[in-house]
């Protein structure tokens, strides 16, 4: 996987390796994010082996900084639709031809032959490295987000997913829905699934090609020995699970070292009313300038310092409360007491962030799963959602003054904290333990459910209802049958005589 | 609860003790079996408050007497029938007079409700329990084997189980059912649907006069915060879970304790075949006499020391490799290097006694899900499976040379064991902590799916399809209205000029 996928896997193959495995890292030469470089290159518990990937780091660069206009741009719908169309299309091709180019790499791949792995473990949004493990026929463990990417859900995973209280992505929804939304969720349940079908076929081509038998994509998401799923209750809603999902929201916030010794100091000097953290993720750390006034605007007038991750031109408007810095150690900050606030993209690592350090958040989604993730906690009483295109610095001013200033955000996201941390075993000892297991058992086929042996008509039981129907209807039909062959012959007896008696 | 049932909740009882809680047992005056009395009455750890259980303990006896006997005869379809529907009247009758009594034991009633409980653990299988921590609005656990019992799983727990790879109750099918299987399976759904609604019609009742509000058996089962299942995925078939269910099979293997020094000093003797444990459970010790020949016939002829529990008269063939006792520690035993087979009723806590320890099973399934059980570990390879009924001696003789001597056996029986022992946490720590996770949050509702404000229309999206369909009606229609309108103006325009000419 890339980008901010990373982040949260890094630690489980950091603690891996500490218990003496060897791990082979697989990635593109440029990749999408700063912050998987830096991770990358600084650490050497473990192999890397890079591949050409396709398309320069010029070209990722210009991709994101062209995304990042978009989001803070004003749009009609038809811009709206032209522009995500474009977005599928480049990202689909991009991350094709990246997996095509993985594929052709004979050394690479040869190298992987002869390295007698174990297990793989891999972010499957993108099932490149499915095809390479179905090659090395080597057990799977994803490591994602949500359940099986889009419509693929029940296919892949078979865990069911009603669509009367489980949201679809994108929908924003709670899992409370009236009519009219359990409408548009049952039908985006139906256009997700052709969508995903449409953005995978490639992989069915790459797959079968490379694998020389026809292979499906939902075949690579089906392989999983153990889905390790970043998905905690407390943040997502309670739905149908499977025995070979095991949950792990929140991994991504093991990571506490003491803070770097000018954040120690600029946190300390914040006085009584302590600091808000702001930062737009790994991927957006410039935004357009009118929209950084607006920002610094706000933020002169709060009580409170502001430490805010940004590379762009600095506002010329800034207070002397608001500190500019070109990365900042965020979970370290929003753990030390004198955080107040946390302004965030709500990208589901900073989610968690914000729930494990009992930090209320004011969310500002800019794309991807973020308006969802930001309306779940929204609908948890423990953040404030803006939008980043609309809001003005009064608008701002008046979130942080809610979630720093009213007792109810700070008590839920307490609430939510201490939920979240109450568990039997740490997510990143419980990952380990899974992939460990199946490196120590080939897999885990007792937790794979009979269901992939069925066909979808069989899955739902339709046959055997077309079975009840026909015999309930030949039933019908015989009973029907004897009882008008019976009245026929009962009245033909009646009425012979009186056709006798005519005739006579 | 009561029975066997108590057995493997009371490691529980005991490790919450231990941590400080103060726990108080409601148990019956006289009870399903003595081992409840044996484990209850010896401990002082916590509190047993009894109340009068309008059955005599001579009663009780009777009642198991009978039906053990019943289990030992070869009968008819008809016989089957007939005492099946009486054993259900009369453990019916037997358990909600019991109920209705500890309901109408108002000292006790008036203690319970003073004394300010965190939570409440039970056994849900007759759910009087559930009426009373309804009464005292205190979150409950539920520990029990299955889900909920019979067709209440969905309704319940909100957890799918779909009839066409999850093997209904008694069925003894796997998750591999051919179409008549899958057949029998729905219907059997169905069925159990209907029984299970009509099995806990007592209890509508006596929870609506109780409460004095109207409160269906549904109600009560969907109270749990927390579903304590011994369900572990190396005996259980693979199948969709939900949140708020933890798995603890196996949690009766804890009790581990050295031999006391005459089974030390028998096991010892048994020399280099080893030796068999045999026991049909806590409730069957004695059974009749030409079986028990049957059985002795068989033990004589083999080289293993057996040790059988049996209170019986002493059958006169009886080998001299053969010991009976009145009692046997059997999770003990079964962990001795030299326990060869262990022939088994196919109770679940025997069957996790035989997975704990990796010991391969010849199984006499006598009654309940014991014959499911049984298929179970039949279809993993590690046991076999007999008739208790129309075995001869060589049967018995046969299926313990394959278990003791085909290597197989012994391989299945630990690979399971192997699995089941891998977990990240025991699962008596992860029943303690989920027990103490409810007291401390006073409940789990994050866990809670919101499937529950549902009613059986909305979560199946009827409501939608009917929309959707009428939608779609109402479009066909319009269009088809349209059409046939503007079919009819522009025919009309065209032959209106043909009528003129023919006017002309």
């Amino acid at each position: 996987m890339d980008g901010s996928h990373w982040l949260s896997m890094h630690p489980l193959v950091e603690k891996l390796t500490e218990n003496g495995h060897d791990v082979v890292v697989v990635i593109p030469e440029s990749s999408l994010t700063m912050e998987v470089n830096f991770h990358m290159k600084n650490i050497d518990h473990y192999t890397v082996r890079t591949y050409h990937g396709s398309y320069s780091k010029d070209f990722m660069q210009n991709l994101i900084k062209e995304s990042i206009k978009h989001v803070f741009t004003h749009k009609t719908l038809l811009q709206n639709m032209k522009i995500s169309y474009e977005t599928i299309i480049n990202t689909t091709n991009f991350v094709t031809s990246t997996c095509e180019n993985l594929l052709k790499n004979e050394t690479l791949i040869k190298d992987l032959e002869t390295s007698n792995f174990d297990a793989m473990l891999s972010d499957p949004i993108f099932p490149c490295g499915e095809i390479i493990a179905e090659h090395l026929s080597i057990p799977s463990i994803f490591f994602l987000r949500r359940g099986a990417p889009f419509g693929m859900e029940q296919e892949a995973s078979k865990s069911p997913s009603p669509p009367s209280y489980v949201p679809r992505i994108f929908t924003t929804y709670t899992d409370h829905m009236n009519l009219s939304q359990r409408v548009k969720n049952v039908l985006l349940s139906l256009f997700d699934f052709v969508f995903c079908h449409m953005l995978y076929s490639p992989y069915t081509r790459m797959a079968s090609e490379f694998l020389k038998r026809d292979v499906t994509a939902v075949d690579l998401f089906s392989r999983a020995s153990i889905w390790l799923l970043r998905y905690d209750f407390v943040f997502e809603f309670a739905r149908p699970t499977m025995p070979n999902m095991v949950f792990i929201g929140g991994i991504n916030c093991v990571n506490r070292k003491p803070l770097f010794q000018d954040f120690e100091k600029l946190v300390n000097s914040s006085g009584e009313h302590g600091f808000v953290v702001f930062s737009l993720g790994s991927m957006v750390s410039e935004i357009p300038m009118d929209k950084a006034m607006d920002i610094a605007e706000a933020f002169r007038s709060i009580p409170q310092t502001v430490i805010w991750r940004y590379t762009g031109k600095v506002p010329s408007n800034l207070g002397s409360n608001t500190h500019l810095v070109k990365w900042l150690p965020q979970n370290d900050l929003l753990a030390h007491p004198k955080a107040r606030a946390f302004i965030t993209h709500a990208g589901s690592h900073g989610i968690y962030e914000g729930i494990c350090n009992a930090v209320p958040m004011v969310m500002l989604p800019l794309f991807g799963d973020q308006m969802d993730n930001a309306k779940r906690i929204e609908s948890r009483g423990a953040g404030v959602t803006l939008n980043v295109l609309d809001m003005t610095p009064e608008d701002l001013i008046n979130a942080l003054d809610s979630v720093i200033n009213k007792p109810s955000y700070k008590e839920n996201i307490q609430r939510l904290s201490a939920l979240h941390l109450d568990r039997p075993i740490h997510p990143l000892d419980l990952a380990v333990h899974w992939v460990e297991f199946v490196m120590r058992h080939k897999g885990a086929p007792h937790l794979r459910p009979a269901a992939h042996d069925l066909n979808w008509i069989q899955y739902h039981s339709l046959d055997v209802f077309a079975f009840l129907l026909a015999v309930l209807v030949t039933t019908f039909f015989i009973s029907f049958k004897c009882c008008t062959y019976t009245c026929r012959r009962c009245c033909g007896r009646k009425s012979r005589p009186k056709s006798k008696s005519k005739k006579e």
